[in-house]
């Protein structure tokens, strides 16, 4: 395998030129109930709207147009708790290709039926991390589809950065920006992008302590690929990526792990004060920044909601 | 009492200008997986994003900054259910003024949470027409507040006549508009905004089939006031105010009707997939345009989501 090269602030430009036809410029929220709770003022990049439901839809499409023709033509395979998967099956529409989704068995409902609304091609595997790597490994040696892993690609990284160049219009003087953290491919564009554009703001990673290895692997300084999550983030359950974990590494990412309890307090606030309707793995940040708030007081801080496709039947903040 | 005059297009524009330094420039957003569903190009204007998570602050905000400065002083009162309550208690609030909400027994719990929060004076009473006015006219006649009625108010439908204007800048061509008729004041400001800069285009009110005295009242050419309100809308319980009556019947605004599980429906499919969190007031809209989509087909329709205030404990299209 050839060694990985980080994408570069000039590639996540070009990711936004890339994807600009096909992605939505998603609005920022506020909402001065939290900025209350906060103490601090709260900019809410609404991810969620993203063509999918969720930010995946950028690197996805991303990828699929870095393509060549030929190349584009055998298709594209990833392996996907849910919204990357949908969201490579919506840019592979985009572009009129198939897309192979390798789906964990216990993946959320409404994230399958997004991927299969969108013309995606199922295969179900065991929900190990081995178990998916070798289901995609057989569908690309049948079909020559190429690999679009969900974060540890350079291509989806930049098309996660674009997020912050997009915020960076719409909120010139952030002080600081929070992402959650599964594989760190969100995290990874977004630092790199934060770094050139503006290297005074500080990026950090929200994470679910019950899948904390990006939190651990960056404090001990070495990637740790042991821990079974257990969280209700959904979208938060992948180990850290091994190129994802170099990149936040260097630039020196500070990750902010909190317990679902926090998380599904804060996706009740969002939900009742922002009245957006997003997923767990979004509300982390929320989460994250209470539950350091002296940290961020007075600040500008950057929240991204990452997705929106959670399963109206089984809300998690509500008791049945 | 004096002759009521009915606000003129020239009202709306003051109102725009009055209450522009308090009120949002509200969102719209969009949905592709509606569209596909209504076989129409949907404009949802987010008026559950506006300050206090309802429309109704900007009628609110315009009657409060309408009244002479010796006048303002005693402070405003109305009678509300809830979103007009909480608006008139923000309004009162940008203009550090007391205002005394008179709020029926029954109400939702997370409405009054927010006229408290807002500063206002709660007064209790029984839940009827007569009741709600005669608390009013007490609290009148003790404080020498001035009355703001929650529809049957000239500045009041001014201020909700101002979603017009910005709307039709954020989509200038639509065909149609659908928004939730309760008392009938956000309709009456609308028709006049829309007849005014926008002949062609038509105004549907959508009303719940529980409370559909607005709806007989037009048909039958005579206003109705003897419905006992059953419906899960709780901001659209209200009966048709008499110069709502006259607006609505003089600009031929046609008012259709849909039972409360369509509407719970249409609620589910906003937080599926517009990913907003509103309330089932706001959902007759989008039900509205579903029961009688032959005739929408293919038009660009706005429909106003008017609030965002629902319990979560007591979500009403989930079964527990």
């Amino acid at each position: 395998m050839a060694p990985f090269e980080a994408p570069s602030f000039h590639d996540i430009r070009s990711a936004a030129a890339r994807i600009a036809p096909h992605a939505h410029t998603t609005p920022v929220l506020r909402a001065p109930e939290l900025d209350v709770s906060a103490g601090a003022s709260l900019f809410f990049k609404c991810e969620h709207l993203q063509v999918g439901g969720a930010f995946k839809f950028r690197g996805a499409c991303n990828a699929v147009w870095s393509l060549g023709d030929e190349e584009a033509r055998r298709g594209v395979v990833t392996h996907s708790s849910g919204n990357h998967g949908a969201a490579l099956a919506l840019a592979a529409q985009t572009r009129k290709i198939p897309a192979h989704i390798v789906v964990p068995e216990g993946a959320v409902a409404a994230k399958l039926a997004n991927i299969e609304r969108a013309g995606g091609i199922l295969h179900r595997c065991a929900p190990t991390q081995a178990a998916r790597e070798d289901a995609c490994a057989r569908v690309q040696h049948d079909t020559g589809a190429t690999l679009v892993h969900p974060y540890a690609d350079a291509r989806v990284m930049a098309g996660q950065g674009t997020i912050v160049l997009e915020l960076l219009q719409q909120v010139p003087d952030l002080d600081a920006m929070v992402v959650p953290i599964g594989g760190g491919g969100l995290a990874s564009g977004c630092t790199i992008a934060l770094h050139a554009l503006k290297p005074d703001a500080r990026l950090f990673g929200a994470e679910p302590a019950g899948a904390d290895d990006a939190f651990r692997s960056l404090q001990r300084g070495e990637r740790i690929t042991n821990v079974v999550p257990h969280t209700i983030c959904d979208g938060l359950r992948a180990t850290i990526g091994e190129p994802n974990f170099a990149i936040l590494g260097a630039h020196r990412v500070e990750v902010i792990s909190v317990d679902d309890d926090a998380t599904l307090a804060a996706m009740r606030l969002v939900w009742a004060e922002l009245k957006q309707t997003i997923e767990p793995s979004s509300a982390v940040v929320l989460a994250a920044l209470l539950a350091q708030r002296e940290r961020f007081a007075g600040q500008r801080v950057g929240l991204v909601l990452s997705g929106g496709n959670v399963d109206l039947d089984a809300i998690p903040f509500i008791r049945r």
